[in-house]
């Protein structure tokens, strides 16, 4: 979340009068996440959340995206509902852009997560994997295996200008997950960024998920993978093997993992640290002019790779059988 | 107003239970404006902003905004209220910086001004002018002509990498105005930067005034000057001699120029314009990395003082006598 995209008065009023949401009293860009424009939007009759998909979201995946979350809505998990428009509809268009109004979650993001909040993202999750089970479209992970060399490609001739050897760092761990990445674990709709600044709390209770805006279909465990590199390290990169385990064991409690899944975390965790260390690099090494985002630092994810690199097994993650 | 510094869930709650405002449900970053960092905070009481000033802004000159709120607001100027602590302070310290939480504003601020909108300015300034005479707190203007040569030695050796000439062009004004600023017309509070992002409205009703943290004494005409450049040119940097006279002659209604501020408003306008030009510039030239803002275009002000110096007297600004 962030702005890319002014909205004019007059083109705000056009599309709101589309919606029964009733008339405009605040709109406010908010300076948070990477992907897409969004607003605080206060009406008469409540409080929205407007966002305007930005180039990096391709627009045939919207109804994925809206529909998953009236999906998940509908089956209990807290995240935000799309508001339909007059016509049945939950895009529209507003400054160029597809555009939706969702409906605004109460929470706060945690900016230092510990082990009871690490415990709720766990939980969550396992929930969201089984409401999800039902959905009726599709999307393949476009960040998975296939699509890391393209990535790499676009970052190689620059990336030891961030840190020397790690073009030779990544091409290696590249060319190990391609000779190993397990392909038949169980799956479903994961989410697949469900990074702090996307999981929201009200004291230590979960309040709510939101950016379905990678979601796609993929291996559970690949989902928890993700989670273990987002929520369980210190501010030093050193791993907390507490977080690790209340983590787990939360999502244990709803949804067990298999043998297969356990025995294949840590490479899925592998896996993850390097989607995410490739696509900061290619972020940091493409800053848009007037960006009002601040590029993330892929060395955190170089990082973490090299912990997952050196794991045994889903144990050092805290993992009990 | 962006977001420069991140506030922790634990120093937020810290400092929220200095005050009687409830708990919060909802904290969020906005991404307009330059200067301090700024967010939306929801709480079971209600909705507020929260300040952080950053550096730009000194800490000694808090006392004379946050009082000039407070002031305006008891003399019917609709601005953001102070929200004060149990200890009756209006300023307190949050993630190391000098904070603030004010009341909530309705309204949106207007991309594309019309006439009516010009008009509203005006009224509000002239009231603002007024209800600011018993303000007992003096704070000097930092950027008016004393404030400029140091601006300009700043910007002058890259200037020209902007625009060919735009170094000597500068100098030339700077000179000019130096042999020519007025200094006994009235005076009092001003805002000083009474741009379109910090006046809200609800359709064309104005809803009020935000963002004082340019505000000291100075002389009542410099504000409207600025206001001509900021509200009265079209996007291809056209004057507006309509928007012009709506703004002046409602300022009129309230508050009627003397025959010296009139006299004076051209080379006024051109203060302003050079103004805005000099700070855009150096802010042009030094984007900071990991800035969630965008510099805005210095040249627009430049292509403004150029319409500045062609005005022959406030007749072309749209003033009637």
């Amino acid at each position: 979340m962030a702005v890319y995209t002014e909205v004019s008065d007059e083109a705000l009023t056009e599309f709101l009068a589309l919606y029964d949401v009733g008339s405009v009293v605040s709109f406010k860009g908010i300076a948070e996440g990477v992907e897409n424009s969004n607003f605080l939007l206060r009406t008469t009759k409540g409080q929205f959340i407007l966002t305007l998909y930005e180039k990096r979201v391709a627009a045939a995946d919207l109804p994925f995206f809206v529909g998953l979350m009236e999906h998940l809505s509908r089956r209990g998990v807290t995240c935000p509902q799309p508001v339909r428009n007059r016509a049945g509809e939950a895009l529209g268009t507003l400054a160029g852009r597809p555009a939706a109004i969702v409906t605004f979650l109460d929470g706060l993001w945690i900016r230092r997560p510990n082990v009871r909040h690490c415990a709720g993202v766990g939980e969550a999750m396992a929930r969201m994997h089984l409401a999800g089970a039902d959905f009726s479209l599709r999307r393949e992970n476009a960040l998975s295996l296939a699509g890391w060399p393209p990535l790499f490609h676009a970052a190689e001739a620059q990336a030891d200008s961030v840190a020397p050897g790690l073009r030779d760092e990544a091409a290696t761990e590249l060319a190990f997950l391609a000779a190993r990445w397990p392909n038949r674990l169980p799956g479903g709709v994961i989410h697949a960024d469900l990074f702090n600044d996307n999981v929201f709390f009200l004291a230590e209770r979960l309040s709510g998920l939101i950016d379905f805006y990678f979601a796609c279909n993929d291996a559970f465990a690949y989902d928890l993978a993700i989670c273990l590199s987002a929520w369980c390290f210190e501010p030093d990169n050193a791993f907390n093997v507490s977080k690790g385990q209340a983590l787990i064991s939360a999502y244990e409690r709803v949804r067990r993992l298999g043998d297969d899944e356990v025995a294949a975390l840590p490479l899925l965790a592998r896996g993850a640290a390097l989607r995410f260390l490739l696509t900061r690099l290619v972020d940091w090494l493409n800053v848009p002019a007037g960006a009002k985002v601040a590029p993330k630092n892929p060395l955190e994810y170089r990082d973490k790779l090299r912990f997952h690199q050196r794991v045994r097994s889903a144990a050092d993650y805290g993992l009990v059988r």
